[in-house]
């Protein structure tokens, strides 16, 4: 297989760029996650890959809940501050401030135009990555008008 | 859960479309999907959700290997010929030529700016789709400077 032809191919796949919230044995913590999809209509499902080995994934198997936090393309600021681990102050993650998600308690940022809480269902681990199934269980939304961050509309790239 | 800010929140996530080909006990097929992404680098993986009860669900189970022709953003008319079933006539699908992909011999698009070839690792059989894990194991490029096609950049929803 053409190594430049796959990082080509497969960066021409749609993704987007989150933030995933998570409260791990009380610890509020937050990072970004680029490849994430619906994947059910009912029960509202979705998928995300999560990269293993990492302490993202740790959390997210152990809590076994989540939050995604949609970012508008505007909000490039906030994505790149979670490039970085994040530094939890007060009811603020690097500087952003949150609030507890009403049905996981999950921190959600006040400044994401909409979010939704997750309870994992299923994780396949395969490759360097895990894909996590998990059901929607709440969802906000703050500003139903924003255009959502495609990671088409930055200068990063996540895939290839 | 407001089943409207459901609806908004979930349609915030960045989506495709592209269209699955395969060959089903040597009947080439194609159809529309949406919810892809990639799931891992090494080995390359995408996750893929297939609506249950379908015949394509049916044919990605039985034959294990399928491919992704990505699209570019201009080819509207391509997308919405797969929005009804496929009829064969020679060496097209809905008028539209393939030829055999070099790895498998699905059938892969010729108008297609880039695709991949897929071996199915994993199912999950999980809500009202299955999620798809599968390993590309041959991609090609045709058209390198392709902007794909994002579901936002049509009038179609999928997701909600």
């Amino acid at each position: 297989m053409d190594l430049q032809a796959k990082k080509t191919a497969l960066r021409m796949i749609s993704h987007g760029l989150y933030l995933l919230t998570i409260n791990h044995e009380g610890k509020p913590n937050a990072s970004s996650v680029s490849w994430l999809s619906q994947s059910s209509f009912d029960p509202p499902l979705v998928m995300m890959a999560v990269k293993a080995d990492t302490q993202t994934h740790e959390m997210v198997q152990a809590s076994g809940q989540f939050a995604i936090n949609l970012l508008a393309v505007d909000q490039t600021d906030m994505a790149q501050a979670f490039f970085r681990p994040a530094q939890l102050e007060e009811n603020k993650l690097n500087g952003y401030v949150f609030e507890p998600g009403p049905a996981t308690g999950t921190p959600i940022f006040i400044d994401a135009p909409a979010w939704f809480e997750c309870q994992v269902t299923d994780m396949v681990k395969r490759g360097d990555h895990t894909v996590v199934v998990a059901e929607v269980v709440e969802v906000g939304v703050r500003n139903p008008d924003a255009t959502p961050m495609a990671l088409r509309d930055t200068t990063w790239h996540y895939g290839g």
